[in-house]
């Protein structure tokens, strides 16, 4: 239940809402949204979630792929203001708050305007699409590492204008392709588009060109689907099963496994 | 509530407990362990999680530092056994199953033995321990990839043994230092004394000496601790600040975050 008179002082909590599957949420996150005032949310989650704060109020913040509807300094601003509103907030956020999720610009905002706010980390779709595509991301026979990248051209460019602006070392070269390539095990949050740019510049820069990968569409949703292939053979093997964003692609032997362990789309039911 | 009869046919659920925080179980795995039959957990899981179970058969498996309980074939064993026994069965693990827990063998365990598993996902200590540390393990500004590494240097030693026993092509030369070295953000699950050996390899393979550096202990918990430093004087200033394990160190720009976004050790109460 939404407190009836705003607490004594705002606070913000970022919340992880988890890869897809509404029950991935946890338990802290859960209750804190329950007891919200109001709650800022995007695109990835699931709207069932919501049903778990019904008098707050629901304010969406989505960035849809054509026009973006709130700008990331809008959104701050609006957390801002809604802590000054002395309200108990839930920002819910797609996958983990700090994995790619631009929470941390959120919480510079935050404390630079002097609002408190706490995170609570989400279950991260890299880890949790491979796992419902019967994939784990470490197995003790194949590697000892795993790698999260962001693999997005349009983020890259942005970021790298951007970068360059605020005079940050990141950017589009903050990605070392030689480095990657000879990683063990590697999630890519991507869009499709980016697929075969990010093949090709792993397998010029050494990777094995028989290395498994697997892309999965909706992954922890009942729209759920995988793609297996190679390396170089991937791009066009998505492309030919029409696979629709979100897609985490997880390239490494460890996709090997799935032949033993998919469990999650050889179900009878989903539940 | 504990089925009363056992399910017509036994299933294991190896369910993530998460990285320490009670709370940060996800709402699927605690319904989980409410509807449990047998509960096999080990060392790193709340206590306090075992009180969703009081009904359940509950079995310590857990590793201590200097002698084993149970070995993984022996867990292994246990579970198959259970699942025979028509039994509803979690098997719950610190942080993710997924991640460097050995979920993977006890899933090809189940598999070959013909017994249905489901696998749910949970809060690894590697985004966890530094976001409640202050941390944000990505960042705009910093990385756009992310890496997780397991670093105890026995476990490298069984592995490097027992791959070679195996015919797989991992063990301790899987570890790439100099590509390591080369990625902007890394976090490492290891043992305090392992943490010499890691920053003088990712030194000596040209890693900035200025890049900063943190060790968390007991990450999410009243327990935590971090110290602060930079990769070469990460060894000494844990040391001397006594940090025990369960530590995990993370390496990389985003460390310097901290000075602003430390909520949790800065809060007035744990709760």
């Amino acid at each position: 239940m939404p407190s009836n008179s705003p607490t004594a002082r705002g606070i913000v909590f970022l919340v992880g809402a988890g890869p897809g599957d509404p029950g991935l949420i946890t338990v802290r996150g859960r209750r804190l949204l329950e007891q919200a005032d109001a709650v800022v949310y995007d695109a990835l989650s699931d709207p069932r979630l919501l049903a778990h704060c019904p008098d707050a109020e629901q304010i969406y913040v989505g960035k849809r792929a054509a026009a973006h509807s709130f700008t990331q300094e809008q959104i701050n601003e609006l957390l801002v203001k809604l802590g000054r509103e002395r309200k108990r907030v839930v920002r819910l956020k797609g996958g983990d708050p700090f994995v790619f999720g631009r929470g941390g610009e959120e919480c510079e905002a935050l404390r630079n305007a002097g609002i408190p706010f706490e995170v609570v980390p989400g279950i991260t779709s890299a880890i949790a699409a491979p796992c419902y595509a019967g994939i784990p991301v470490t197995h003790r026979d194949f590697n000892s590492s795993f790698t999260l990248i962001t693999g997005h051209e349009k983020e890259e460019e942005y970021r790298a204008a951007e970068s360059k602006a605020r005079g940050s070392a990141a950017g589009s070269s903050d990605v070392n392709w030689s480095a990657i390539a000879k990683l063990p095990c590697i999630a890519f949050y991507m869009g499709v588009k980016s697929l075969p740019r990010i093949c090709a510049k792993l397998i010029e820069n050494g990777m094995d060109p028989t290395t498994p990968a697997a892309s999965i569409q909706w992954g922890t949703t009942p729209r759920q689907r995988t793609v297996v292939s190679t390396v170089p053979d991937l791009p066009q093997k998505v492309s030919e099963a029409g696979l629709s964003p979100p897609v985490m692609t997880i390239i490494g032997k460890v996709v090997s496994l799935r032949d033993t362990m998919n469990w999650f789309e050889s179900k009878p039911l989903f539940g």
